[in-house]
């Protein structure tokens, strides 16, 4: 076996770029004898000159453009951590088509360009390793793609954005308000500089879509997937759902196969207290993944950060490494996605239990024309809970549905909601997972 | 691509045997789309007759002898779940040196004959999967192997044993007593014959042993491992533990580098309620792996059962006919073990908190004796509580140490429980996980 030294392309320093510079050093002696052979930085892309100059990578040539390093015949992998969606998916494309394998941390492309990435991976007979695109460093991508071969995927539930569930954690557990728990989340630095993305579910949107176009092994886009934000519930809420119904809101993105269809949605939902995602809270990640045969497993860890993420893709590079050493990276190209879109079920078609919170004028009559309108649905209660607020005029009923369409929720809720005779705001509606 | 057949031969039909014969069948088209060729069970080998019966495998050639499976030059993939370590040993260094991969979820071979096993495939250019040996159907042989590849694993920590689990978690959450959670674990078929092997951590040391030597690189043989059983704690204990202290009981599996060698240890042990494994109750495993980047990982699920382990086996054949498939084993063939043994630290040398439960002569002065023989160890006492017990001539003291040696604990008991005037049992020590 000939012994040779395998050349990596960075392109990007930002956080993950410079965790990852770092790490490929400090581990340089694993590699090598993980990979049988010398794993380098050749050459690293940046335009930013403080970044450049931030990096001690000795031996690296360093480039203001990232066609330097696709024109670079020596380059075996090419590191894709630049962001965005136009420039990344002309590099990636352009590393493809040079024969080269490509590595990329990038969600909103993969997402987004799922099938024209593959494809054209496929057809040059090439690896794409995007481990650090979902839950960073946690071996999700690896999990779904071999380490549960074979099996037929039933279902995945996740946490997947760790700004919401830190949020989430905070109100939940320690009563504080989203205005508070936003601001320790930016000052802990879990926020984008957008913070709706994370917080309007856009972030989990497009994980999920990578997530699902792996299980489906068809391309699911982003929009697609049924997306709700954070915003509508109040501390209050939580605090009730938790005390007298035994539940705990988490930022849920579900993907399940039905004998109609996918369901696909991001969006708070109340889980039992006892279930394994319950527990996952602050800024960390989970996913469940349900299969035929090796009952539910769920893996748990950090979903963001430089060094997390940087060792996502430190992972990819290994592997892909490996298989260059011998000669046989077959195995790691990428099947071709079946065409055609999946079937995503309209929201309206959802089964669950369902947690209402009635914002309601308190006055004789008002509950029972409340529950004569969901009954007239076909909506039966399992247990409720009513509160007057400290001014005596406005009432809070919270209700728990047994299993029900969400259309006819939505229906009862829009004849309801409409009589200001009965509520004083919208009616919020959170699924309950089962 | 040429498209070819490939054929397995599976050696033992018991539960994992069949389940697995099952779940071959009910998958086969999720893979054959996935490998790209056809994956048949080509032979079986098993010489019960009423197993045999029990099988409906049409086109499978059964034989009574597993000689006949190595002999047969079209089987490329060898699965053995016969157990034991003795022919199936056999089976393994035969099939590898006769150019067949193999599988197999046999722990006790592995544990016992690692460097053997790997070294033998390793010659042979052979792949030895054995995904199914550790936590059944849990992907952590898959995640430790190339999820996290490139990574310097620093500890793992795991429920590896899901009786022992099941055991601690209905005494600890519902105050049954040990006996009867032992036949609640009967009844549910959780038991091995002998349970003993389940409850003195046999089991477990075993399955450390395995994800030890694939960590370190090196074998970790099982009887080097630190061993105690879940045998002497009472459910008072438990829920004294739980209720004034904030700790929940775990059959606990450890394995940690320290700077002048490895902690390697199976014992009951408590965590705090928070840790992410103190959620892992009943029959289900756990194993938290911690790294230099990638921050703790967790994978929960179900340890044990006839389709999980199968679900184990089945995704290592996939693995590897895809593998077959591209003609490139080569990266799947396992690295040389390194030769020598793990350097093994004594438990004396362990640093922890501990949980102390000294069984005391109500009687004056005796408090402040035993007090003075942990701190003439140096020995600092974070928390106690004391209760008397309803006879009220014994006391339990309840006491949890600050960070010391086990050395300085064991001293300080030896001293104490010599002493009928002290204490009227010995005293129980366990290590609690920070």
């Amino acid at each position: 076996m000939n012994i040779r030294t395998i050349r990596i392309g960075v392109v990007g320093l930002g956080t993950v770029g410079a965790a990852l510079v770092e790490s490929l050093q400090a581990n340089a002696g694993i590699i090598r004898a993980d990979v049988g052979a010398e794993v380098v930085i050749a050459r690293i892309a940046e335009k930013d000159a403080t970044r450049r100059k931030s990096i001690h990578a000795p031996g690296t040539v360093l480039s203001l453009d990232w066609r330097d390093l696709v024109a670079d015949r020596d380059i075996d992998i090419v590191v894709e951590l630049m962001g965005g969606t136009s420039a990344a998916r002309d590099l990636v494309l352009a590393s493809l088509r040079a024969g080269k394998h490509v590595i990329t941390a990038n969600k909103a492309l993969l997402a987004n360009h799922w099938t024209e990435v593959l494809t054209e991976a496929h057809k040059a007979g090439r690896a794409v390793g995007f481990e650090a695109s979902v839950m960073a460093g946690v071996p999700v991508i690896h999990v779904l793609q071999s380490g549960l071969s074979g099996h037929r995927i039933s279902a995945i539930s996740g946490i997947l954005n760790g700004t919401s569930n830190f949020i989430l954690t905070r109100i939940g557990e320690n009563g504080v308000d989203r205005r508070q728990a936003l601001e320790e989340a930016r000052q802990k630095g879990f926020c984008e500089a957008d913070p709706s993305l994370d917080l309007e579910g856009f972030d989990a949107a497009q994980k999920l879509a990578i997530l699902g176009s792996l299980v489906l092994g068809r391309w699911l886009p982003p929009q697609d997937v049924h997306r709700e934000g954070i915003g509508n519930l109040e501390k209050e809420d939580l605090l009730e759902a938790r005390n007298s119904f035994g539940y705990v809101l988490k930022p849920l993105a579900i993907l399940k196969r039905r004998a109609t269809g996918v369901e696909a949605r991001v969006q708070p939902t109340f889980l039992d207290k006892r279930s394994p995602l319950a527990e996952v809270s602050r800024e960390f990640n989970a996913l469940l993944i349900e299969s035929d045969a090796a009952g539910p497993i769920t893996l748990i860890g950090k979903g963001a950060g430089g060094a997390p993420a940087a060792s996502g893709v430190l992972a990819d590079i290994v592997e892909i490494a490996r298989r260059i050493r011998h000669a046989d990276s077959g195995a790691s190209v990428p099947r071709l996605p079946r065409p055609g879109p999946v079937h995503v079920l309209p929201y309206d078609q959802l089964e669950s239990r369902f947690f209402l919170r009635f914002t309601v004028c308190d006055r004789p009559g008002v509950l029972s024309k409340i529950f004569r309108c969901l009954s007239s649905e076909r909506i039966s209660i399992a247990n409720s809970e009513i509160r007057n607020t400290p001014d005596g005029a406005t009432g809070l009923v919270y209700a728990a549905t047994y299993r029900t369409h969400a259309k006819a929720v939505r229906k009862a809720l829009k004849t309801i909601d409409v009589q200001p005779a009965l509520v004083k705001r919208k009616t919020l509606m959170v699924p309950i997972q089962e």
